[in-house]
């Protein structure tokens, strides 16, 4: 059997993009639909994203709008705002028709607000344009910015027979039924079902008699980031979301927390490798400098203060030449440990895992500064002497500065993100540049310090 | 209402742990029972992570299995390890008996060998036992070690009335009902079929009529990562499994698939911060030191490099003391540059967003380096000339220097990690200290080697 894995095993050649880009040329509709039918809209986006922007535009206008909806959703947010620059408010609404609500109002919202009124009034169904504006009115970054209006709602008075009537007919708009809603007159959530139990139980009894009371659910204000903890904490597929006065508003299912976790977990490590603003690899070379620049100036300022203690300590360092040598030991020392430190508890803080008192974890950090230090500076030490052939007075500066430095920079990575976690600042900015950064300069002035103490200069 | 939002305000408070200790001190079961019966099993979880290993045994023992072998999934896996040695083989094997096969044999598997014959032979459904042994067969990091066996399937020869008849019976063990398979007579996988589809058929159709042929789905021994992206790009919420003659082995369920996504970005977001195997801020300081210190000894080297380079050029340096000054500045830049440039593309190659060839994606970073090389040195130069008052000469010499270590920098934080990958190492490995060490060297070298060129010594 060859078909085995076809779906990991659909892969973007170079081939299948030439194919394509020859059948657009030679309008030849028909093969073009016939190749292209063969693939997952997903698939279809990739090559789209390869294209230039007339034939990927080609290509939406000749699919139907069932495909090319889901198409755009998939394709790279840069490509899906030139291509929509390319269809017009009308074209655009067809698409908007075909998709969840969702999806709908995330694409709208990327639209400018004059374009974003045409393509609205532009849309036939007139409760799906009802419930669009209703989403966009919400915060993207919260449970109402995350939900979809598609669900399948039952009263609490309603029997299993004429339950399963009704979601035959809610259930045809909804993609997935992964929770049957069970509201009051009131429109109150006041429970949940699964079809399995609707199936399971006998055909005459009342709703009121088998649902689940005991139901997860989320406010239309929560963060985002919330709601991804509570459903993935909770093993969730689809949470229902209430306004305060309990109201049932919609459900955020468990692909969108997906995309919310993949998102803060991208952001998180640019954080960490200072890089601002979501860059990806394809943007271009003034995006990516926008994204980059800020943090490679702190760092220079980071050098440009390290200088001014160098040169300081110039003049009295002439008898101790040696010492410069082992600056860079110092400053990558204390930067790496800093990093270390402080990615351990912005991790910490992300789920929920640091409790305690601050310091009882500072405290932990002088430890294990000190373990490492003493570890780091027993090889260098051995190193310097046979190989720099270091008096007995600079090997010691050398080591109490190590020790001293690692132990500082521990105290610092580990205090910086849970302060400004507790200022409201995502603790993940501290990570990278900006505690390599502090660390380095700390790191140097430090090291000057014992010397001079030791030293005596 | 103030019942608003139940879920996520869970907060453990340290009165909250103080209650359950003096319960459990006191041996109140009632009470205990009464006050735990509240919460969610994940919940409990977290309560336990929070006693003494005593206290949480205690707990484990004096709840039904039903909850107790969720609460077990749930604990810190350290915490797991402890509480399972304080757990009879026997104990263990009716929590086991109550867990879906994958949670069951994720759990064995973390036991000692010996240990795991014991609680196998102690499970007494024959069934369960045998799909359990059947899934530790396979390595975790596989499709394989991912997947369920509980699952529903129908035949396609099958009639609708007969077909939900059968699923009352198989759904009982299955506690979320995704997709229904559908499979010919050999068990091979044919197709699938969502419950709604059953609900909405006539009763007396034949499966073979209504399923959906076009059904995705990977190889038992798939890469677990792979299979986290294919669910992620086509949004699937399950996915069956089969073996190499086709043939429904299991299913992945997206829960799973949400740990491995967040397992894997907390790996790359502690390679990049130079952390070895995966820690947590709770751990012990020896298991801090043997995931920090290995990172910290090879920045170590990478110093002990750059105290070398500068000890042979100290001499020549005497006239131009002030260079020694810049070269934190140097470092600093060559560090932060490798480490952005290797984050965006381990993150691309990570996304499958790196297509094109090597040596566009160099001449990119190669335009990109120029932009902010010349953006940084012009800047330097204006710091030093005023406030170093720096000879035109050696502001020459730094600002060649800084375009010349950032254009490399960048260059080698994109070649590297597109190294790595060629060669099957993850690449993530490549961001962080590693850059940062080997982009340290290189800067600082470069930066006399320049120096010497220019100023002729």
């Amino acid at each position: 059997m060859i078909e085995e894995n076809e779906n990991i095993q659909f892969e973007l050649t170079d081939e299948l993009i030439k194919q394509v880009e020859v059948l657009i040329n030679s309008k030849n509709d028909k093969n073009l639909k016939k190749l292209l039918d063969e693939f997952h809209y997903a698939d279809i986006a990739e090559i789209l994203d390869e294209l230039n922007l007339e034939d990927a535009v080609y290509i939406i206008k000749l699919l139907d709008s069932e495909t090319t909806s889901e198409i755009l959703m998939e394709l790279d947010e840069d490509n899906r705002e030139k291509v929509l620059r390319n269809l017009s408010s009308k074209e655009i609404a067809e698409e908007i028709e075909e998709l969840d609500t969702d999806d709908a109002a995330d694409i709208i919202s990327e639209l400018p607000e004059e374009r974003q009124h045409e393509v609205i009034s532009h849309i036939e169904d007139e409760d799906h344009k009802a419930e669009i504006r209703e989403l966009l009115t919400y915060d993207e970054d919260t449970a109402g910015g995350l939900m979809a209006k598609e669900l399948v709602k039952v009263y609490e008075t309603w029997t299993v027979a004429g339950c399963l009537r009704r979601i035959r007919a809610q259930a045809k708009e909804v993609t997935r039924v992964h929770s049957i809603y069970v509201v009051n007159k009131q429109d109150k959530l006041v429970g949940r079902l699964s079809l399995k139990d609707l199936i399971v139980a006998k055909s005459e009894q009342k709703i009121a008699e088998i649902y689940i009371k005991d139901v997860d659910y989320v406010n239309v204000n929560d963060d985002a980031e919330d709601v991804a903890k509570v459903m993935q904490k909770y093993d969730l597929e689809a949470i229902p979301v209430v306004d305060n006065n309990q109201r049932l508003l919609g459900r955020i299912t468990i692909d969108d927390i997906v995309d919310v976790m993949k998102e803060e977990a991208e952001k998180d490590y640019q954080l960490a490798a200072g890089i601002t603003s979501d860059v990806e690899a394809d943007d271009s070379i003034w995006e990516l400098t926008k994204a980059r620049l800020p943090w490679l100036l702190i760092g220079m300022f980071g050098g440009i203060g390290a200088a001014t203690i160098i040169t300081n300590f110039q003049v009295v360092l002439q008898d101790y030449a040696i010492l410069l040598s082992f600056v860079p030991l110092i400053q990558a020392t204390a930067g790496n440990v800093g990093v270390q430190s402080s990615a351990i508890v912005v991790q910490g803080l992300a789920n929920d895992s640091i409790k305690g008192e601050v310091l009882k974890r500072l405290f932990k950090e002088f430890l294990l500064g000190l373990v490492n230090g003493i570890a780091i500076a027993f090889v260098v030490l051995i190193i310097s002497h046979f190989f720099f052939e270091t008096t007995y007075l600079v090997s010691l500066t050398i080591g109490a500065a190590l020790i001293t430095v690692i132990i500082i920079a521990a105290l610092i990575g580990t205090f910086i993100p849970i302060f400004l976690d507790k200022r409201g600042i995502d603790p993940a900015v501290a990570t990278g540049p900006f505690i390599t950064t502090s660390n380095d300069i700390f790191g140097i002035l430090l090291y000057f310090l014992i010397a001079k103490m030791i030293l005596g200069f």
